[in-house]
């Protein structure tokens, strides 16, 4: 069975997305306390990172990041996830995520600059789409054949999709932290867990894991 | 070492209070919603209940619900929390813990409307004052002895004393549920972890229990 799937890393007051980048930090301070278990894992850094030392860590906080890169056969993403910000009239630029992007799959960016031509790097295409979520998933679903689709982000992109009842797997690595700013991924879904089954965990590095499934 | 203690149930999105009750459902079904493990607990069921047929559950939550009772030298609550807005202008009112409340220890309410005569009822009394969170603190602290204090709410209370600095443990109860509404406790509260050790593990119930340690 597909699954429309959606993984994210917040903080315990909700937080998915941070606003203390600076342009010696572009990142910011929050965003790698929000991530720093996710970036320690062996999986993100063989994946991601391509770091091929065999470091990292391997336990609960492991096991969410491999599945997070398993079954996936398409990805949807925001204009911000892929970068368009950053560079909002160069032609040429090709996102932020490197030549080698770690998705390994088609990514459906959703763009009001669309149409434009798609971008093929290694394992990863960027296609460009000015479409509603039904839309957008629709052709993600068709590009991945009998595999999953996972809604990126930004977080906002994300609850346009949890609203739109179009997720039936929302995992979040709760991190122990109060960041009191940023993007809130619950705001405005209230009731959401109707229709779920929902369990946690907690990871050896403090995260809780809580995962909603249809 | 003397402590002072929070303890809340909170949904998902960080809700402690809830705001669809009704003549007809006095508390809501949100609050049912949110403190069903709670009250579903054996000591909840002795302790608030007064229900001495052994029933309820006896797990983690129980666990929980067992330590909020232990140690407690004295309570500082809100005045909500007591029970004035029912009753305003009734000089007679004895808030809504009934004539056996569940404290077993002093217990100071936070009201603009002090100074008024204490209420002493079974193993609880009620003293009012009109305070600082600080002084509030330190006369419960005296009374209290060599046991720990516990601030009670409402949300609002717990937040001022959390934000005073004043709080050495704070546990909460995380419902898998989302609200949407309601009196928040994270607002406003960016960086509390600092200073805190946190820890986390997940109830029999889905309930994940977050403690924040000095």
């Amino acid at each position: 069975m597909v699954a429309v799937r959606v993984d994210l890393n917040i903080s315990l007051d909700g937080f998915a997305t941070t606003t203390d980048q600076t342009p010696e930090n572009p990142f910011g301070e929050d965003w790698a306390r929000l991530t720093k278990a996710y970036v320690s894992t062996k999986t993100f850094r063989e994946r991601v990172m391509h770091d091929t030392s065999g470091e990292g860590t391997t336990g609960v906080d492991d096991r969410y990041g491999k599945a997070y890169f398993e079954g996936i056969g398409a990805e949807i993403m925001g204009a911000g996830m892929f970068g368009f910000h950053d560079n909002p009239d160069d032609p040429g630029w090709q996102g932020w995520w490197g030549d080698e992007p770690p998705f390994h799959a088609p990514v459906f960016v959703l763009t009001h600059r669309a149409p434009r031509p798609s971008i093929e790097l290694v394992g990863t295409t960027f296609h460009f789409l000015s479409a509603t979520p039904r839309e957008a998933l629709d052709r993600a679903l068709e590009a991945a054949g009998d595999q999953d689709v996972r809604i990126g982000g930004g977080v906002s992109v994300v609850r346009d999709f949890l609203k739109a009842g179009l997720v039936d797997q929302l995992h979040v690595g709760i991190v122990p932290i109060l960041l009191g700013r940023g993007g809130s991924l619950w705001q405005d879904l209230r009731g959401l867990e109707s229709g779920y089954s929902v369990t946690s965990e907690t990871a050896e590095s403090g995260v809780i894991h809580v995962t909603f499934r249809r």
